[in-house]
């Protein structure tokens, strides 16, 4: 029998149903991929193409190859087809009953390695880390303008994730709102607080690292593991055990250990489940203004395995059809 | 530039960035669809196939040739895979700090036409007021339960909206909690409510007459327009005129108007998008037990142009790239 399961944090329920993964229509057999080269001269993204993008915002050179101009290895660039812009203020807008504001904020592109067909789990540590370092870097820059009230850093892979470009890059946006979204997981963790004087999302690591059922990495500073009320097959969520509410107060020597365990989650995941199509989603505190007591932040990854229909879309309960206990079994078993 | 739009309901924001829409990959090209035949041996939805599929809870025969036991219009039968049963009773589960239930519930599929390869925008009226009539009938058997909280009706079309089988169905998913994306469009009505004393949807439906500009179609009864903060390109809201909060208190003289509006909207979008994948979802009240003063049942059909990414995920704002009152537009101009 299927079991309907709470999200802690938000209240949102998801329904476990098994039975369903029978379907063969639930997981989609990859087409052949072509073989993709490490450089493709129509890609933007790719060294030598730089006149493609918009000029870039940051560049990251390697220390010990910085002599030709060329030989950046992350490349921060304002997206060419950007949601939000940075123009003007934000300004509130009637129209009749409804409100609206200016498309004011921000979007930018962080090219995360100069190799066209470099997935991320095969990037060194080390760059993975300095992949991180620009995030916190832009987040710290874009946190100045006092019109930005959340940043949300995200990857979209693989086209039923929403990619639309090969060459591996995540993206920012900066918006003039508090996402609702974030509005409820705050809520939710300011609701747990109050009652139980604790930090949910501290309760669900120290829950997890005893259960271990759930576990699919774990080291010095992060664990990653399958959420109770996981939405889909084989989402992982990656939290730092220091309770902290803003990403960019990660302290530096938690830095390498998060791109550790988040290369290892990718490997896993890839080598499970062939290079699925996934994304991330970084969620942290709003920049300013808010009683954040119980907020921690994390990241949530979400393969893109089955595709949300009208159920979904209507009572905003997922169906999943592989149990988290299960799925954290088979990454574990992943030999990498 | 792009606009920020405020969902009046919920209060989620949509960012409409027409500029976007210039991308290749946003409006993917449909691949040439097979010659689908008028019966399919190997349909379980198919007639003379009855015994694929559990017994059926209710059929709806065409009185004039309902000689024949395989005569039906329309077959309602349990679905093989459900994502709930209605077996014993919910019981709350704990596991360690979460909550879960067991999966009581019911889910439905509702054949909506004997035959494989009819569209639902191309049958009779009369037969789509019947379809209408089937929903009812069965949302006033499933609310007797009292431990049934909700009812979704939705219907999946197209692959990439998660349908599995190309014969045309619906489904209905009973629920023994009321999900939180309905509490969350009836706390927004309910506070409309409080403060300006008046329905906040019958407010949306008079301003959207009054304005015109996002009208698709109307009749009698019912109204359809694409709305303000449309989360997908030509996402289309159908409403009643008729403040009514239930679903199934819909007025018999209000039927065939719904099926009339319902085709109609359904073609327009099919002649203009070439059959597009669509989910259409059904919001109504909860069962039971809940002030619903400011509530109002409507449709949301969402045709699946675009693949939410990582920022939809992560903030649940989504990115439109078509304006509602272009889409509508264009919508009007289609011939039908």
């Amino acid at each position: 029998m299927s079991q309907l399961r709470r999200d802690i944090v938000t209240g949102e329920w998801i329904i476990l149903a098994e039975e369903r993964a029978k379907r063969p229509t639930n997981f989609k057999k990859k087409e052949a991929t072509k073989e993709i080269p490490a450089w493709d001269q129509k890609c933007p993204f790719c060294p030598g193409n730089e006149h493609m993008t918009p000029p870039e915002i940051f560049v990251y050179r390697d220390p010990e190859s910085a002599l030709e101009k060329k030989d950046w290895q992350i490349r921060v660039i304002p997206n060419k087809f950007p949601a939000l812009k940075r123009k003007g203020k934000p300004s509130y807008l009637k129209e009749s009953i409804y409100e609206a504001m200016n498309g004011f904020g921000a979007h930018e592109v962080v090219i995360e390695t100069p190799i066209h067909n470099k997935t991320i789990c095969f990037l060194e540590k080390t760059q993975i880390a300095e992949i991180i370092k620009t995030y916190i870097r832009r987040y710290k820059a874009l946190k100045k303008d006092p019109n930005i009230k959340y940043i949300q850093i995200f990857r979209n892979h693989g086209e039923e994730a929403g990619c639309s470009l090969v060459h591996a890059h995540s993206q920012i946006v900066a918006t003039p709102v508090v996402p609702q979204k974030i509005l409820n997981k705050i809520k939710g963790s300011n609701n747990y607080f109050k009652e139980k004087k604790r930090c949910v999302y501290c309760d669900i690591i120290q829950t997890e690292l005893s259960l271990k059922k759930r576990i699919v990495a774990q080291n010095t500073h992060f664990v990653a593991f399958t959420p109770f009320a996981s939405r889909s097959p084989f989402q992982v969520n990656i939290a730092p055990y220091n309770h902290c509410p803003c990403f960019c107060d990660i302290r530096e020597k938690e830095i390498l250990s998060f791109a550790t365990i988040l290369k290892e989650v990718r490997l896993r995941l890839y080598i499970l489940l062939e290079d699925p199509p996934y994304n991330f989603t970084l969620f942290t505190a709003p920049v300013k203004g808010r009683d954040l007591t119980g907020f921690h932040w994390h990241m949530e990854i979400i393969p893109r395995l089955t595709t949300p229909a009208g159920f979904e879309l209507g009572t905003s309960i997922y169906i999943n059809t592989v149990s988290p206990e299960e799925a954290a079994q088979h990454l574990r078993g992943v030999k990498i």
